[in-house]
């Protein structure tokens, strides 16, 4: 799969108090925010894809698929590394694969993937690609 | 001041599990979701102030102010009342306070209020109350 | 895959205004807790196998694996249907499958699913059963 | 009050996307994150008093008292300021003061207190200031 990783950002978080649950490990639900957390910086490193970008450009890109693996717990105060990777695809969708490690060993704690598509200002789904991703494309891969 | 709550509501809610911190206790920025349960049901009973009523309106109402005071823990499973009570006043200016119970025996778990202001279709703070909500009043405290 | 849903179980919930995001439908990690909202309610009519049964029995059950597929979206106020189904496995897995409903026409919001592991007392994996489950299947399959 | 503010700590944090709610400002409860953020980053410089020093120390420090006022708005993607200072109290609590400033202008967007007590292992309230607190007032306060 590397091959097709193309881009990747790894940014840090630290694991909140109000994160854990009464197990005293993460809650699997917070996985989605450090996901998200791994686009936005993502987002920002290779701009022209990010939020507000979306926004600006009358575009909205909902998850439409998300799928997690939970390999080993994490609890509070750990410091997290979140390793996100844009996986090209042809169609009109937006790919991220994640990978989140424990930065005190470099442990796997769980993986994932999302997968997005795009609506257009009307709501309406995209068959092609916006223009501004395209341009995104063009200036980070080459393509 | 029992004598300002000419309006109450009352609905149930169950503490989930993912409500609850490491101390095996409902973490306390939940209360905050249990207090809006409580709105949410109160404008339900007491129509036309919902936040769907707001919207259509043109309204929005953020919260200025909340003051929550947590006396008893909950814990996973537990049954809870959330008791939800308008606090007339004559500014332009929405408050409620609120009783959250354990239902099991009764038991005050939390008290809290808060205080919201209106904010018309351009953002600006509206000095006396939206015809709306003097309407809402007229109907349901006869004032 | 219907033939493999041998316990079903539907249960109510309405979206909360802290739900929504920015663009005014239910956050995608939302949904987590909807899931988590059919285990619990499934829990409580094939009773046996819910989170106080597992603490009580000495063992936790860690999500190792969730999978989301989000088909339409859901808006403020807006009644569903979580309809959660037990996927019977001979490994020592609990797995469910989740489809989630706009309770007004019926609609297909979301599905999913979740598998868990159990661990005992001092954190092991459980390579069979737990006794507690064998016996919960034995009372709610006949196997 | 600013007399009172021996110990203060300020860090920095991004409004994540899902902190924002349908009025694209965030949420409200949101806020109490922060708060959380805050103490831990002060916990991290004046240590001793941190989640693991209390657990540690046989001892959790639930909170009982919570205010926070809302001045101004923030949305997705902004820098924010979180000043956390210890206010010093001659009883058996451990009380905080936060202000939340918009990093780009130093607008202020909120202020609140949190006050704390101590339970020991068993859960009963510390009607005097546990030793390990004791300690950590003698090395950062010289009281």
């Amino acid at each position: 799969m590397a091959a097709e990783h193309l881009l990747t950002d790894v940014c840090q978080q630290k694991v909140r108090f109000s994160e854990v649950d009464s197990m005293k490990v993460v809650w699997h639900g917070n996985y989605v925010r450090y996901f998200e957390d791994g686009r936005e910086s993502f987002g920002k490193r290779y701009s022209g894809i990010g939020y507000l970008d979306m926004y600006r450009n009358g575009f909205t890109a909902p998850i439409v698929d998300m799928h997690i693996q939970y390999l080993r717990s994490l609890t509070i105060g750990e410091e997290i590394q979140i390793e996100t990777s844009y996986v090209d695809d042809p169609a009109a969708k937006l790919c991220f694969e994640y990978i989140i490690r424990r930065t005190s060993d470099g442990e796997i704690a769980a993986k994932g993937s999302t997968m997005q598509v795009f609506l257009d200002n009307s709501g309406q789904l995209c068959l092609s690609l916006p223009p501004f991703v395209e341009e995104w494309k063009r200036k980070w891969l080459n393509i």
